[in-house]
Parts: structure tokens; sequence; C-alpha cells
């Protein structure tokens, strides 16, 4: 497989969580130096904690100027031309949906390649996918969005299992991770389109 | 000494640390996903944080399958059986001052194989017994509970300034652990029992 | 150039940020416990964290013990002093701004010893002089005050271009380093001097 085309997606995903970590800095009128430390940290917060985690140091944006440099551009343009930007939600959120499955991915390869268990490196691509928008959240003084009924982390969840039910199968490596990165996309628009969030499970029994 | 006995209180301290940070999540009404993170982030938030600054990587609960699975299921055990876990609330206070007690030495031990000084070994300790609070306080957007007067870090010092003592005398290292964490139990059982709390030295004088 | 000066400044630096992180704790009314760790995170938190991003640990206040008994003996003092501690704002303005340049030009150093590329370089230094801030702040509970329009952090910025701009000119790096500590210095007393404040170049845009 080319793998010129996950990073791609990788870098539309970027693109993605770091306008979305532009706007929210700019609804609380953060001053632009705040505006592109919110757009850095929800781009490459998640990758850099699990990098700490598995102690894959320097992390890998300290490592690729390109990623940095493509967050900067990102900033700056969300910050000048932020009404326009706007009119481009669905793509955004397609791109964002897209960040996510690749990112859930890419997080969960790292682990594989440290012979990390299954359930361990589920829970390093949900990471790597979805605290960015943790630490973003963190910083705006928010309870982080994610817990809060969304079908987010979940889709990487489901996809993560996914992969790692399809190398069981005969099924090359890429294919499976294509399959993977589809159901994740796939979850976020459902969810999104018909408004699907997680239960209150425990709503009545406290 | 028999490190099964250890090993089985640092697995009943990861249930009540887990059921704790489960509870703050269900308070706040987060969704189940919220509530298996803040129950993962209070129970394993010190332990991490510790591994990450010594470069103990990758970091513990990430080569240990067993830790991920008992939160995992402490965590669906309280969102389902809530109002029933709060039953036990006196047997989770126990759990949770022999997790203090025993976090507090097992983050001591790394720092000192490492041969890092007497006082970062305490903060060391101190750091894997407290930080999963602090973590879960600061996701919930709280100022962290233990900077509130409570006695909780205190007895992690003084527990850990006890076991540095002990260690001068001839007693053998396995009665010094006990005795340190026995310690710690008690400050905490006596905190609670009469209210004691920190002194605001300072009120009067800002 | 003889290295103990910027040590002298390093400390003077570190009590000045220990300072700032121990008044920002008595304020919230934290208990004297709280005291001590916000000026701890205050004044190592930048460090750590670019510690912890490059992979160069045990991180460095766990390997120096003389930082934390700097920075124990300032947060004591404030606590039990801080209305005396409050007549030295303007020497306490003047260290947290040496300190900020020093910790920038230290946090730089790291970055180029390892061939990091010259913008990640100005990132880490910026990281090492304004993250303990931010780290205060958050758990405080406040959005970090360096996203609101106060020359700060872009203060390191130019500092950081200016040095390594400098370094192709045939300056000795010694010089290089005193010039970029006192444009970082002077850029601070000019910006509170006259008030100067980022522009919120979006807001009639969004």
């Amino acid at each position: 497989m080319d793998y010129s085309f996950l990073n791609i997606i990788d870098i539309l995903g970027t693109i993605a969580f770091a306008v979305s970590g532009a706007f929210s800095a700019m609804e609380r009128k953060l001053d632009p130096f705040g505006v592109v430390i919110l757009a850095f940290v929800t781009a490459i917060g998640g990758g850099t904690l699990r990098d700490v985690l598995i102690g894959n140091t320097p992390v890998a944006w300290l490592r690729n100027e390109m990623t940095a440099t493509v967050i900067l551009a990102t900033a700056f343009i969300t910050l000048f031309f932020g009404r326009y930007v706007k009119q481009f939600q669905k793509t955004l959120f397609l791109f964002d949906a897209l960040g996510l499955g690749v990112f859930t991915l890419i997080g969960m390869e790292k682990g594989l390649r440290m012979q990390l268990s299954p359930g361990i490196c589920i829970a390093l691509g949900t990471i790597t996918a979805c605290f960015g928008g943790v630490i973003r959240d963190v910083l705006l003084n928010n309870v982080p969005l994610i817990f809060q009924r969304e079908i987010y982390a979940s889709a990487c969840i489901l996809g993560g299992s996914l992969y790692l039910l399809l190398q069981k199968t005969g099924l090359s490596n890429d294919w499976n991770t294509i399959i993977a990165i589809l159901t994740i996309v796939l979850i976020r628009i459902i969810a999104m389109r018909y408004k699907l969030m997680l239960p209150r499970v425990y709503e009545n029994r406290m």
C-alpha cells in the first residue's frame, strides 16, 4: 500500500484538529498566541501523550517540522479568515472523522509494534485520537467534551477492535487498516447524522 | 516477605481509587465512557506520572493488562450497581487508605532503586499515591481536593519519612515497609475520625 | 563564560516562579501543602514538560536536590512572610523576567544539542519558560494567563529567534546567550511599563 496515502489523511486530520483547537480558543477570546497553542495542543496532544506513555521520545512532532508548520499555518489562516473557514464546517467534520480514524490506527500500530497486549493497543489508539481534544478542553477550563455522551471515543474503540479481529482473517494489513478507518468514519457520520448518543445507564441508580 | 501480599493490597487500592474516580464522574453526569476514563485516570494517574518523570516507559499499566482489566471491571460495576457500591463506603475508605500507603511505598522504592536522593523519593511516593486524584479533579474542572486542607498527602510524606528513618535501624526492609504503610493508614483513619485538617497558617498574613 | 553566572540567574528565576506559584495558591486559600505544590509546579513545570517531551529522564529536578530545596524554602518563606514578600513586587518582577530569559535559553540549548530543527528549539525554549505557569493556572482552574493577551510567551519567541540569528554571526555563544536573555528581559519590562498587549486580530471577523 502506498503509505503516502495515509500520510495525506494524517495531514488532513491534523488540519481539522488544529482548526477545531483554534476555533475553541477564538470563542474564548484568547490572544493570538493562545490560538496557536490551542491549535497545536489539539492536533498533537493525543500523539504526544501516547509517545510519552510508551517512551517514544523525542515525541513525534519534535522530530518532524512538517507537522508544526502545517499547524502553525492552519492556526494563522483560522485566525485571520475565521468567518470564511467556518463555511467549510461539513468538510472540516469529514476531515475530523478521517483524522479520528487515522490517528486511532497510527496509535494502535505503535502499540502492536511494541508487542503490547490487544486491549492496551486499543487504548493507545483511542488516546492518540481523542486526548488532544481532552487537553484542549482542560486548558480552556471545560469538562472534556468527549466525556459527555457524544459517540466519539466509542467509534475509536469499535474501529480498533474490528482491526484486531480482521487481523485474524486472511486479509492483508492494508485492507484491514482501510476497513477499520472507514468504520470509524462511518460511525462518526451516522452518529452525527442521527444525533446518536451514549446512554446514561446509571441515571436512576444513584 | 511474600510480595503477593503487597500485590493484593495494590489491587485493593487500585479498586478503591477506581471507584472514587467512577463516582466523581457519575456525580458530574458524565457518559459511560467518561466514567471509565475517570476510573482509569484516578487509579493509574499517579503511577503513570511517576513512571513518565523517571523515564520508566512504557509506563506500568501498559505492560500489565491485569491492572486495566481490574479497573475496567470496577468501573462497570460501579456504573451499574452504584447505589449498592455506595453502601460499602467504610470498606472503600479503608481500601483507599491502604492504597495510599502501598502506592507511596511502591513509588519510593522505584526512586530508591534509581539512587535518587531521599527527599526526592518521598516526593515520588507522594506523587504516586496522590496525583491520580489531582488529574481526576483537573479533568472534572475542580481545584484538586488534596490542596484543600485535608490530611492526605501529608500522611504520605510522614509515612515516607518514617520509612527512610527506619532504614537506618537494623529492621528488615519488609518490616519497615509494613510499618510505614500502617502509619499512613492510621494517620488517614485518625484524620478522618477526628476531622483533622491542615491549618491555614497564612490566613491573617496576607 | 563562567556558567555559575547562568546558574545564579537560574536559581533567581526559580525563586521568582516559586513565589508566583505560592501566591496564586494563597489567593485561592489552598492549604500549606497546596501552596508548596503550586510553588513547585510553577517553578519546574516547564522544564519538566520539556524533559518529558525530549525523553531527558529522570527529569532535571529529580536529579538535583538543590532545586527542590530552593523551592521548598521559597514556598515556606512566602507562606509565613507573605505580606513582607509582597513588598518586593518589583524585585520579583525582575527575577521573573530574568527567569523567563534564562529558562528560554536553557530549553533551546537542550533542543539544539539534540539536533532538533530551529523552530522546534524555539518551541522547546518557550515551553520551558512558560508552561510552569500554564500548569499552575490549570491546577487552580483558571484559563492560563499567558493565553490572554499579555506579552509573555511572545518575548521568549522573539528572544529565541534572535539567538538563532546571532549564531550565524561571528559572535561567541556566550555573548549570543547574554544578548538573547537581555532582549527577553527588556521586552518584558517595556511591555509591563507601557502595558503593551497582543492585539485581538480576529475580533471583528467571527
